[in-house]
C-alpha cells in the first residue's frame, strides 16, 4: 500500500470527522457561540436532515457534546456544545480564515479574529520551531515519514 | 442576512476551494512531491474522472498551476504545480494533522512533518500574538467581527 493511501494518516483522520459539507461551518458557529438545532439552523440555511446527520457525526466523532436544556414552559430539548477536541479545531478554522483572507480578496467586511481569551489580543496562526522561532509558511516543507523507522 | 450566511466570510471562500471530498488530499499529495496525474491517481485510488473534476476545480481557483511535459518518446502531458496560494494550504494541511495526531490516535506510524526547508527543524502550528507571544489553543476565542464597524 502506498504510505499516501494510509486511511490512518492524521489529515486523513481529521478529514473523517471534519471533511463533508457544513460540518466545519458547523464547528464555525459553534466557536461563535451557537449552540441550538434553531441556531445552527438560522445561521446556515441549509435542510434540517442534513444538520441532524453533521450534528450526530460531530456528536459521534467527540468534537460536539449533547446537553440537555429546558426553556421555562417547554419541553426538554438537547444543545450542542464544543467539546476540548471540538475547541481545538479553531486551529483548522484560523488556517482556513487566514488562508481565505490572503488568497481570495473579498468586498465583504466579515471577519473571524482568533483572539487570546484573557488579553483579547489579536491572534495569527504561525509555524514555530521547538525554541519558538517564527518560520514563513512559504518556507515550510512537509515531509512524509515513518516514526520509529530506522 | 445573519452574518454567518454571508458567502464571503472567509473560512466559507476557502471551503469552496478544499471544501470538496478529496481536494485536501491532492494538495497534501503536491505538497509531498506529486505532479502527475497518474502519481494522484496511484497514491490516492480514486476514480479518475474525479481526480480530473478536482484537479480542474483546483487550477480553477489558482492552487494548482497546469504545466506541460514530455518525457522521451512520448507526447506532451501536462503535471500539476503547486502555486504560493497553494503551497500557503500547508497551513491548512498542518491544523488538520496537528488536530488528528492530537484527538484521533492511531496505530499508524505515518506522518506528515512540517519542517524549516532551511534548517529542517520541525515545525508545529501556534496561535501568535503580535508582540510575538505563543497562546495555547484552548484558550483562544473566536469574533466574529465587521471590519470598520464603529
Amino acid at each position: 500500500m502506498p504510505l499516501g493511501k494510509d486511511p490512518n494518516c492524521p489529515i486523513a483522520l481529521s478529514l473523517e470527522v471534519v471533511g463533508e459539507k457544513w460540518s466545519l461551518l458547523i464547528i464555525r458557529e459553534a466557536s461563535t457561540g451557537a449552540t441550538r438545532f434553531s441556531e445552527f439552523q438560522a445561521a446556515l440555511g441549509i435542510a434540517k436532515n442534513v444538520l441532524a446527520e453533521r450534528l450526530s457525526t460531530l456528536v459521534e466523532y467527540g468534537v460536539l457534546d449533547r446537553q440537555p436544556y429546558r426553556d421555562s414552559g417547554e419541553r426538554e430539548r438537547e444543545e450542542y456544545v464544543l467539546t476540548p477536541a471540538g475547541r481545538e479545531l479553531r486551529l483548522v478554522l484560523g488556517a482556513l480564515s487566514q488562508w481565505g483572507s490572503r488568497n481570495r480578496p473579498t468586498e465583504s467586511r466579515l471577519r473571524h479574529n482568533f483572539v487570546d481569551t484573557r488579553s483579547g489580543d489579536i491572534l495569527a496562526l504561525r509555524y514555530v520551531s521547538e525554541s519558538g522561532r517564527v518560520v514563513k509558511t512559504d518556507a515550510v516543507d512537509v515531509k512524509l515519514v515513518l516514526l520509529g523507522a530506522g
